[in-house]
């Protein structure tokens, strides 16, 4: 079948791969019936993330269930699924504490081991997907590809960036960044009955999707973000800062734009040292929640947009048959003016 | 001055009262530009809720402080005010956990005394407002008297109820009762994420109402609200039930009405005995959260109102001069097909 | 080998039966090296909770691995295990919000089917337990099985009885009952932080270990438990009050020691129905939490045992050998004033 | 009256001063009978926390109501107090919140203006108390003024650590530092029903005290805290680590002291910055909370202290006649190997 598979010399090329097999007991095997192009993979492209050259990549699918293993009860040849990203055990200690992105045991799809095998990535025509009764779960028809396959993980990214805020009602929210995770903080941000979410950006169509979901624009370019927040807020700051680029520049701004006392919620991969002031904070306060999201809440969040409470249309800009997935890289890659997700059909 | 009074023998009348005066250091007298009739007020008219004959009634109320006492430091002369139905004292152990509504030293305007001295009702043209740093808030400009004044008693009660649900992203909701607190129990549930609501009621103009505020309206003239509920459900339950029409019977369809394990929670005031069955429950499951509204919410609710995050426009059905306080009665108590909150203005 | 049996007509006996086998990939053998006689097998023997005649009971034991099914991770043959006396399935949506005490796929041994297959009980000399990594957990060395074997039902009941409670730091708490589950009621309340446990009981040997447990003891015989708890809290209540013995008596007499806005937790089984006075609650306040135990907690619990942080040596009164199963049952249903807790060596 | 007064030149010296009048209703004038000299005492006088030279200094103490204005309701003439050692307005936003450390209208005894009125320090004969139903608790008989005067500062500032930690049933704690805010925490923590608690000094008193305390000492004079931490929980880290020093080693010892996913909380005074590696705590995850404590528990936990659940008499090692202050200040500064807490009697 054909892939996109991680090259020597942080290189992505179209290969042909053996077609995946059941390993486990509680295996399913998908057919993929959309891959999408996450900026993770760009962090594999050039080494950031290290895995090993030969592998798959690609950690975003929806597809439909050829084969199930024996122990599989929840899924059956032609059911349409979503995966998450990252898959878990279920019963390591993080797993107990309902904290399954810590899960000791758990791997991602196109970087990793799972239970000792390889968990080869979708950008593929076929992908082995284990543990699936726990995590996978069933597409509803009237969801498309494209809006279903951001619940494994963009959206649920985002979602988790405003959980962890523990946004209240009538609290004001900054997100920072509005890439497909700011957002998705910013579409979940409102879930939570925020008084008003402010989205900051530099890029013109990225601001305008943050306004079409409800937010206020802060255009970066403008003027420094934080003097813009403080401005809206009357000097207050916001009760709740998410942090959706992964700079530090823009990990120190959210810092700065909260109230005494707020909270900074951060999903994503960085580079490099901030220099946090602590005299400041000490006086001010400061909650942070950081770290890897937790996908569990898949299933609700499916069911939302199911309902037709979420609508995640804008998200996917440009779909690209498998073949052409270097060129999607491509424009994903350097055209963010134009390209919010790219998605592969195989 | 003219205002609403309670007589013996069960009745209401127009009087001339006395104008209020600054009794404590922490007083404001209010000039009352617009008050409301509450179902409450019908329970006193009744003496389902016992207060002695004489009284001034009424406890939802907007309007200007015309005096403020020495130590009041939040507001003057001038000043747009909202009070709480309801005042506490700040600092007591019920206060200090943040129940309020539970406050020891509390008291209801038309209903009681507050540090020994009596608490004069709202239904009237000036009205003593004590504590009032701590029990008022300021009303923006933008926010007309018609919705302002839902947010001391009447939005608060339902936001309340929706609170104590816990409802999460995701949930499933069944409002028991479209009435005012009903229809603010709809409106508020929506504030948390819900992934359907679904709202009972068996007059007309009050499921057009929860429709056009985002729920699935039941009619249970049509058929058991639960069998409708269930249905709605795949025979599962909702995840979190209000109740908001004070009935032993529709507190009995909201325990029915609940998933495994689901919450129930209650606001209002209640005649008569529910038989629970606890072999049942104690299988099932139940949380259940009941008593009087936390009316301490207020401040971030009128910032929503402010924001535009919340219309309550479609309360407000019908308003009359003071003078006409009889009237207005009539029509509240008895044509709910009709009107669904009527207002005073003096 | 030999097993306790449940017979036609409301009786037990001993009974030869068939040896357990691996039926399932994740199912493990385990050799029963104790077991214990629970109050809700009396209600299985005189039919209270329906099962078939024939089936082996018993749900509280503990025993070391002989086999283990393939796709089995955690477990090996030797090693000591004890396991949740009800198991779950970890993926239904019950499971995924962490309520496994209502999976949807779940069931207690000695008492239904789970995938299918009947889950036969561990009063015997072997046992089968399915999904093992989720619903097993290591018993530790330094832990004697009279203790650990209380950590799969009784303690855990009890713990998200006081759990539920949501007791906070210097609250005060009634437990109605100090059986088995209302001594560890007693005890798992004492981890939150609380100012004062009241423990109510009818019998010296529970009452004297209430006591040593922590708890100031109310002798119900002496006088009525509601007018004793008042008189200790200055006619305030308690914050919260746990029912552990699932009469409508001292369910009502829990509602009826809170303070306002009190909370009620109940863990149980239950007859007949409560008089719920809905008018004094509406008033007072109540939050309510009722059902079976969230046996999730198991692990942190068995931690706390192995540190030395619980001490559950007084539950176990009595040992008998499995081959004396018919006088430990007599002794357990019939001479609660001595005996606590009997369990059975195979 | 005599007072330790800051004189300019980084000195305090033993005054005569004017004795406090009553400024507002709501004041108290409070006979002083014990005050505390704290850690924050230090860096006041060394101009680390700038306040005007002339103040009288001391925000730690309890004593006896000589006066009470006429807004003033609970107490009265002779009654024994506590009070917060920052004092808090009850309503502005932060307090609406429950943040009362936050209070947008705060100061704290001997640093600040009130109302716009200099609040003067309490190491003196008589001190000014405002806002006293508020901010000021009863103090029981029972409990001796040298375990009283802590719950006005130092314990609920160890109290607040613990809780914000969010420490469940089962969890490991290190808490860094174990001078009376450390080991304020060490007694907090177990209040929350830890598996273990760890903690870090390098002074044989402290560590004595903390083991006496419930703790596992780790000297961190003979090995690195961190690899001790690591080598007790088998490499794991702790769930949760609470820093009680207020330097940037300790915050990072406590940070890479936690598990994946772990929580840090932090309650202390800084000097300089933190360099956060962003990269690291993106994938490993990290709830942080740090600021001021809030005081408002206060209650609750002189409620422990009357019932005998928390004992504190270790922390008073000295006591000076308010006339010797100067011996009391050299002796806490310089010899925190003999004095953990140094109290002046006036």
């Amino acid at each position: 079948m054909k892939a996109v598979v991680l090259e020597p010399g942080h290189k992505l090329a179209l290969k042909d791969m053996p077609e995946p097999k059941i390993l486990e007991q509680d295996d399913i095997i998908v057919k993929v019936t959309t891959s999408a192009i996450c900026g993770s993979d760009i962090h594999i492209k050039y080494g950031e993330i290290p895995i090993p050259p030969g592998t798959i990549i690609g950690h975003e699918f929806v597809g439909t269930v050829v084969e199930a293993g024996p122990a599989v009860t929840r899924f059956k040849k032609g059911d349409r699924v979503g995966v998450a990203a990252g898959i878990w055990c279920g019963y390591c200690p993080a797993c107990r504490r309902g904290e399954i992105q810590n899960c000791l045991n758990g791997a991602v799809f196109g970087g990793g081991l799972f239970r000792g095998k390889t968990l080869e990535g979708a950008q593929a025509e076929y992908v082995r997907a284990p543990n699936a009764d726990m995590c996978a779960i069933p597409v509803p028809k009237k969801v498309p590809d494209e809006q279903a396959i951001l619940i494994g993980d963009v959206f649920s990214t985002g979602y988790h960036a405003a959980y962890e805020g523990r946004i209240k009602t009538g609290d004001t929210v900054a997100v920072f960044g509005c890439g497909p995770i700011g957002l998705a903080a910013v579409i979940s941000a409102h879930l939570f009955g925020p008084r008003r979410v402010y989205a900051v950006d530099v890029l013109d169509n990225r601001l305008a999707l943050a306004e079409k979901y409800g937010a206020v624009p802060i255009d970066a370019r403008r003027d420094d973000a934080v003097s813009q927040i403080m401005a809206a807020t009357d000097l207050e700051g916001v009760d709740v800062a998410i942090e959706a680029v992964g700079l530090v520049e823009t990990f120190s701004q959210a810092i700065n734009s909260i109230r005494r006392g707020g909270t900074v919620s951060v999903v994503g991969l960085f580079k490099g040292f901030y220099q946090m002031p602590l005299p400041i904070l000490g006086l001010s306060g400061l909650k942070l929640s950081i770290g890897l999201a937790n996908l569990s809440f898949m299933g609700q969040l499916m069911g939302m947009l199911a309902a037709g409470r979420l609508d995640l249309s804008a998200f996917c800009t440009h779909t690209f048959p498998l073949s052409e997935a270097m060129a999607a890289y491509d424009l994903f890659e350097n055209h963010k003016d134009k390209c919010l997700k790219a998605m592969l059909k195989p």
